[in-house]
């Protein structure tokens, strides 16, 4: 079989920064398009069970729950922190789920706040039912992941056995709750626009329904980067343990305890040097077994 | 760093037949459900521009666009099929494709039909937006799956290169129909459900909130198995063209032109046989280098 055509290395380098730009882009637009709603369409911010207080829901949701998350989960595969301790890109790649975790908590506690206020029912609907699922869920996952990935207690098999479905769990629930989200701009829509209504697309549904798109795009580009293998940080290949293939698996190599970005006792791992560039290689046969 | 624990592979097969099942029952019992909320809770089938003309949409919706689309995604995978050329499954994943399409598009007739017969606008939610995007993405699939993989034509440079972009807007197509789909149930709920409304979560309300959930189970449980890279089917390996590392890639392995499920002249792809246990290993640990 003939292998497949392979774009020089720089080329994959521009296209996973142009990939990059773009989803920081439709993020950054997708929470732009967030305050707009909520300040120029309806009530602003506040904190007094009023709608201004529900509209921290939509807020920040887009801006932890969807943005910080897709960030969250594409941290690894940035080329110019591959000279950074895998443990320092841990402790980033946590870090931002916890704040996405926060602001998805706050969320909440705004919209249940805003009910109890309003004597209006809480968790009858399907969004209510698939958004409270889904943060449950990454809350279970973030502490599974702090608990087997972070601290240094889980043996080698444990994590090698448990990150695939960390990894699929974790974009499983990054596309649920963009799901979810679509949901909830459906039912605000409908809900709070009325003579004008949904149905007559005054201006703020195109709007909305614009940012949408938005979402769904930027889970789109989130989901690509993550899923491509040659994208993948290379392998930490230490002294004391070679590897017979120059290959490893996530979350079997050995750590590195340093937590710094310097180069210092650290392979050359740069995106465009050489010993990469053939790691890159040997990922994309291996890529070429991988269904996402 | 030490291999991953990888288990016998009998339990693997049971694992994979548990969840298959798993996939099938919660699809049969979505449909299931869309046809009793239909039928008990609605108006029922029929074709003269009423709310039975409309309910056509989401009975063909879960068994068109997201059963059938998600059983053509896992054809693939099913053991059994290994025995049979890889043009027959071509085939088979395009047929049943081509299927959901069809239903898909008479879906969207009905609601039009239906809109078109009450005077309610078309394509006005975000719902309209995202689902129809995702009938035309769809149409766009298959038309260049059919074109590229289906057909002799394409080379098979083409081929591989876009055999990854294939599947990802495949399953990435599948989730935003999905997705569509619980934006669909919200809308059609909060409309139809007055004294009592949505939220105060009268038995159908509770019903179809929960075949959202069933149809978001059913769908995790197919992105599972469409990702799990060692349950790919083995490559073909024929007699003119032997592969040094064993290994193919999807899309350019030489093309068997019988389309019939015998043994003969084909070498022996069964699950348990020791050839596929060693090309299962092998993918395995490719495996390890794939991010889903």
């Amino acid at each position: 079989a003939a292998p497949a055509a392979r774009p020089p290395n720089m080329e994959d380098y521009w296209r996973f920064l142009a990939l990059l730009v773009s989803a920081l882009l439709a993020g950054f637009v997708s929470v732009i398009f967030a305050l707009v709603w909520v300040f120029h369409y309806r009530e602003g911010l506040s904190w007094d069970g009023g709608a201004g207080e529900f509209n921290w829901h939509p807020v920040l949701v887009v801006t932890g729950f969807i943005f910080v998350q897709g960030i969250a989960i594409i941290v690894y595969r940035l080329p110019w922190t591959w000279k950074c301790s895998k443990l320092l890109m841990k402790f980033i790649h946590a870090g931002l789920n916890t704040i996405a975790m926060i602001l998805a908590i706050v969320s909440m506690v705004a919209v249940f706040d805003y009910h109890n206020a309003s004597n209006i029912p809480n968790m009858y609907s399907l969004h209510s039912w698939i958004g409270l699922t889904a943060v449950i869920f990454y809350s279970l996952q973030l502490f599974l992941g702090f608990a087997v990935f972070l601290l240094p207690f889980a043996p080698v098999r444990l994590r090698a056995a448990l990150m695939p479905i960390h990894i699929y769990s974790g974009l499983l629930i990054f596309a649920t709750v963009i799901a979810s989200a679509l949901m909830g701009i459906t039912e605000k829509l409908i809900f709070s626009l009325q003579n004008p209504a949904y149905k007559e697309s005054p201006p703020e549904a195109i709007f909305v329904n614009c940012l949408g798109l938005l979402i769904v795009i930027f889970g789109a580009l989130v989901l690509w980067m993550a899923s491509r293998p040659h994208w993948r940080r290379p392998p930490e290949e230490l002294p004391k343990a070679p590897r017979p293939n120059g290959g490893t698996s996530e979350g079997t190599e050995a750590e590195s305890t340093m937590t710094d970005c310097s180069n210092a006792d650290k392979p050359d791992v740069d995106f465009n040097s050489e010993a990469a560039r053939k790691r890159n290689l040997k990922l994309d046969e291996a890529g070429q077994r991988s269904t996402m």
